[in-house]
């Protein structure tokens, strides 16, 4: 069985509904482009203010995938 | 006064809907087997992708418990 | 033109429901007091647990606000 | 119920004595300005060496407060 | 001769009086349900406040111990 | 589908011959008690000297398992 | 001779030429308003880009600042 | 309004001259393949020394940028 | 003399025999896309258990890479 | 008015009483063979255990000298 | 019994073969000038990569030494 | 070819005019007593504060040499 190697990309998904949007945002966003998607480390959880409250928030992720499907 | 003692356990908490559910869903499961629950604290947010989409969130928490009710 | 100065305060917002609740309970109450809010970062995420469940959920916040509106 | 915010203050205490007494003396200190506070934690210790000897202790110390005593 | 393997837990001991004096309970309550126990290591010194004072240190310990008294 | 909750335990494997067999070590021990392990993370690496040698490699890993076979 | 009790305060300076600069912006900025500042540590290093060019750097500085003079 | 993605990469600078020229040679030669830059982050400042002197600064960016113009 | 820039990439290599096999295997699956590569950094060690056994060994690198051969 | 250059050295003191002490001895026993010494920081707090006591208390120190008197 | 302080240092070993022959090359070449050497601590695992192969491991090393044998 | 081992030491350089002469300052100055430094990091960057002015910028600097000129 030949050995793994996974990549690792970083995103930052913006959603002003909340965090699980800005998350399924960014997947689905870096998806477009990506294949073979399998974990995701949120690093960073941010956000934008304006008139008082939350504009957007801005969550930071690490992805992981595979360079192949198999993998 | 005697002093109190806490001990501290780690879980991992796992839902396909958001991260609150994980966190509830890794607290009434610990529920189960442990009594005097105080605290949580999240140590990492991480998830599962599949087919470009968050399969599953997983929310890593450690929890603080008393050693008996009146600590 | 001049350069900015900005001020980052410290805050915890605490939510029986959520954590995009404890956050912007927590920007809202700080907008009583300091205008020109410009930015969150999340620095901890904890909570307090009763009968088995989650109690509440405590969001530690910096936020960063500028001295002046046209900063 | 209303939810809570509270704020966190950084402050530095000092004592040529010891740890606790540099943190007794932050906080007595800082109840003369603040009230409702509620925790701290301990971020730094540091100190001040002078003629081969520990001259002072300097413990940096968070600080949590209510906005209002019910809090 | 076989290689060792040791756990490790985390409590958190408290005190009114001093940093030791929660170490030292810490430790000596584990010790009525823990054997063999060699190491710990601080990993957050935080604390209860009341009344403008210190009511209480809370000092987090890990804590590693041997699984048999020749390890 | 119920979601899943895991358990996290901290346990360091000894070996006087290398990191490998000190971690495979403290897995192989670990599993005479605990089921469902699934993943480890190393989080510290240290080591025993005696007489100018490395003596004994210390991995400290914590190791995730799941509460029943089907998680 | 009575212990000493010091601030801590968060600020961002930003400039358009360096980093220096910012720094030394945002203490002087502070200085309006705060007296006895004693030390500044640089705790993040950002900036904005424009044009593919730098268009400000903003670094972020905790400052110690005594109570009274003869602290 | 759709919600923003954008992506962060890592990068390093190198100057014999100073830390900003480091950050704005590194910006720049990332603008030659990459539009849309917004931010950077430093996350590590390095050298290289020969002869008893600075031969090089490093400087470890992370730059983030938008997928498309509007973002 | 023309300044540097280099890119750093992430990616985690895995291999059932040990951690440099995790290490060299993503290197040389790197090197088969990307050239001029100068260094790496391991960023974290885990693994994936299977039967009370290390299954994998997972090892995330940061690799730096020059954009041309003299640079 | 020449600029300063500063060593730094890290010492782990020990003690059967106390971290104030272990601190101290480190400080007394480090000042017999270098002067000027002006500061230190606590970098770990860890500590030895025998028949279900605290042994020994260790507290790594940096501690920071001028390289002569009058820096 | 007097209590002990120990002095640690840093180093880094190199290998073109693995990480433990970096660690004991790097632990017994220091052993030629330091004596009553005790603990060592990895802190970074770093390498030097040439041709799309990996050229050289480079492990940095805290190391903990008593003052006189008999500490 | 033998491995090679390298030292780390830690030095502070001062300087009251940027942060690059304090680098500088320090290189230059560790030079007079140590040969073969290869490398530095920057480990911490903080500051004295005079008069609501920077006085003096302070930066730590990790300084890596080999131990003879071929290594």
């Amino acid at each position: 069985m030949p050995n793994h190697v996974a990549k690792v990309i970083e995103v930052v998904g913006t959603s002003d509904s909340g965090l699980e949007d800005a998350i399924t945002g960014a997947v689905e966003r870096t998806a477009e482009t990506v294949q073979h998607m399998r974990w995701f480390e949120v690093t960073e959880i941010r956000g934008h203010l304006k008139g008082g409250k939350v504009d957007r928030y801005q969550v930071m992720l690490k992805i992981g995938f595979a360079l192949s499907e198999d993998e």
